[in-house]
């Protein structure tokens, strides 16, 4: 499953800036690139991180093949020289960020890249890439998961996006809160639990609604789940729980009023003594389908579309800049911060950045500070970043499950309006401290 | 850059109902699923068909191996039974479908996939996968093309989506009309043309703007592409003029008020001399936008975000329905249609289809026709279903070109509404010739 290398997850004009760079000595500069957003979605009260994981997996392997080689040379995309250097490749700098299932706000550092230009600017499109498309689906999962409360979410969004999308999206949705998924791909490589029973292909097969029942409770026993809603929905309960006992482990609904079919069928349930059946509805979910059925008798909620594409959002808008490089070559040279500056709305701030969490006197988040320079002794134990890459050297690797706990956490300490799923603004506002006016 | 096994880009789902069908003895069944969809997205006029190369390739390669057997075994997902069947699984039935730039309306059976149901069963997730992603993204290209007309489009959206996503997003952007893609990796996996020059990073790494502009056309040449928004656009534009002279190839604006800016440096460029010089636009573009600049001296356009987001449609909607299936295991038992049939909403049309496309008069389609049954004789050189799999075999391979030069093609033979791009419904109504009343 695995890919053997990152190298040309890459926007040309990586390599074309490489190639001056070697060429005008200017591509040992040191440097430093930070990835932040301008801005959440609109409406989104605070974002998450995640991706960090497979940013590591990618620095480790972003390293040019003797075909990609052979690739960039025959379309003359680099000259020899480049060609050369790019068979060298292996990033020796650093990388700091935000830990993966933290939550982020407009201007969080969220990820810091330090070591020469042309190091750090090969990993420009790939760490985006991660980084955009797994927070995004990781934004939409915290979502859901508030809305749910205790009650289990299953990921089952595999066939709306891109079928390796389709992992990364299951590994996100787990770190924003997601229980399952019924990608198999996403269990055998990041072992997050798996879970999936029958379609409506499966009734359809048989002669009888019956017949397909007794098939997959043969098979899987009288705990599988058993999907409802083929031909009549309280004709295939009463024989669910014919075919499978009182012990039968749970019914799917996957179509119509959800709120009231969930409601016929416990009552229905119930009165067959299967009181211990769960519900499981599926049918294109959200965050908002999700919150309106707190209050009906449903036990799990699985989530496709809405989960894959972000909610609305399926995408986040981060960005990779240069905020800061030396003066010189020399390994010595101090660090000029720097930064685009023209009018087009596009400004970022220079400066090599720390960012910390203010806390008010209840210990719940109240400011996310952002500055460059010493840290305030009062922010210093409550720093964010923390150091993922050392000296090419990943040492930021985690379990899976350490991430999710992580964003529990986050999403607990944030003022209670984090967990309205209306629209509204960040419920952290961004301090800068600046070492400087300008920076 | 390949995927060695495509077999677990499947729901759990697949694999029990797998099982409990090889148990039941109705695994053997020959069956027919197709993939359709009930709506386009809201506004839409019409879809476009992409990824069918891709779902060749997957089905090629949908195989398990050892360690992905081990898995299953281990997370006792499916039992020894199906784990042999699945150890010597090779998807030995037929595939036909619309061909790939084909467009496609809500109804169109735009693949379909049939043997036995054991065999069919396992790819609902993969094509589905694919599919959906890239006519999403497909469709986008589309509307952006007819736009951008004669002008060519740059996809560029790599860091805005997962990094193999952008790969197949870069090919169905290709196949809906745009020109280059600045991904590396779908230079080199599919042959897309690459283009791309130099970002702000590389201004900012320069102590000067001249120093920047200077070193990239040292190495690039004067026809290169020069960045000239990162401070002052009018004195990046004299400088860059200065440096490469008036053969300069063009400059990129990436960020302000675009149909001003193009406009005055359009204007300052002539008054240089470089009359030759082109104007890149790269900034948030999206259909709408394009559109807005076809009076202003634009060359060409960079598209990111909106192009891989599917531009407020980041999922076609296709799903993977079980039409038919026979009444027996027997090879030549006749063939059952079949259809789901709660009140829920989700109800589809059962039986085998074929499709064709009927023209007015005046050459121009009219009609999406679907039928089961025999096709009527006007239609019969009018349909749209060719064979992609023949017992197994790929026998419908093409080059990405020919898909491509299909699309302008089938978008060219629509009514005019077809490329406005203000919302409204399909340009073409799709009729139901059944050969039965119920099907």
């Amino acid at each position: 499953m695995g890919v053997p290398s990152t190298a040309l997850f890459t926007d040309q004009y990586e390599l074309t800036m490489l190639q001056a760079a070697l060429k005008a000595g200017t591509a040992e500069r040191r440097s430093v690139f930070e990835v932040f957003t301008r801005r959440l979605p609109e409406g989104r009260r605070y974002g998450v991180v995640a991706g960090t994981g497979r940013v590591l997996d990618a620095v480790e392997n972003f390293r040019f093949d003797e075909d990609q080689l052979g690739f960039l040379r025959e379309q003359r995309i680099v000259d020899e020289q480049t060609l050369d250097w790019l068979a060298g490749y292996r990033f020796t700098g650093d990388i700091w960020g935000y830990p993966e299932g933290e939550v982020y706000f407009p201007g969080s550092p969220i990820l810091r890249v330090e070591g020469s230009f042309a190091e750090c600017v090969l990993l420009e499109t790939v760490i985006l890439s991660i980084l955009n498309h797994d927070s995004a689906i990781a934004a939409a999962a915290s979502r859901m998961a508030s809305a749910a409360g205790e009650r289990p979410l299953i990921e089952m969004g595999a066939r709306r996006t891109h079928e390796l999308a389709a992992v990364a999206a299951a590994r996100a949705a787990y770190v924003g809160g997601f229980a399952t998924t019924s990608d198999l791909a996403a269990g055998f490589r990041y072992g997050i639990p798996t879970v999936g029973t029958s379609a409506h292909a499966f009734t359809l097969l048989h002669d009888h609604e019956r017949d397909a029942f007794k098939a997959q409770v043969d098979t899987l026993g009288p705990g599988t789940t058993l999907l409802v809603d083929t031909y009549d929905v309280a004709e295939a309960v009463r024989t669910a729980v014919e075919v499978a006992g009182p012990e039968l482990g749970a019914v799917r609904i996957d179509s119509g009023d959800l709120l009231l079919v969930a409601h016929r069928v416990r009552q229905q349930l119930d009165e067959l003594g299967a009181t211990g059946t769960k519900i499981v509805v599926t049918s294109d979910l959200d965050e908002y389908a999700i919150a309106s059925l707190a209050a009906a008798p449903v036990d799990a909620y699985g989530v496709g579309t809405q989960l894959v594409t972000g909610s609305g959002h399926p995408t986040a808008s981060m960005v990779y800049k240069l905020v800061a490089r030396a003066e010189t070559a020399d390994p010595g040279a101090p660090l000029v911060p720097v930064a685009k500056k023209s009018s087009g709305g596009k400004t970022s701030v220079g400066g090599r950045k720390w960012a910390a969490r203010r806390l008010d006197a209840d210990g719940v988040a109240e400011a996310e500070v952002v500055g460059t320079g010493p840290v305030p002794a009062e922010l210093a134990g409550r720093q964010l970043l923390v150091r993922l890459v050392e000296d090419g050297r990943i040492v930021g690797r985690e379990p899976l499950g350490v991430a999710r706990e992580r964003h529990i956490a986050a999403r607990a300490n944030l003022p209670l309006s984090a967990t309205q799923l209306s629209r509204g603004e960040p419920v952290l506002v961004t301090e800068y401290a600046h070492e400087r006016s300008g920076g």
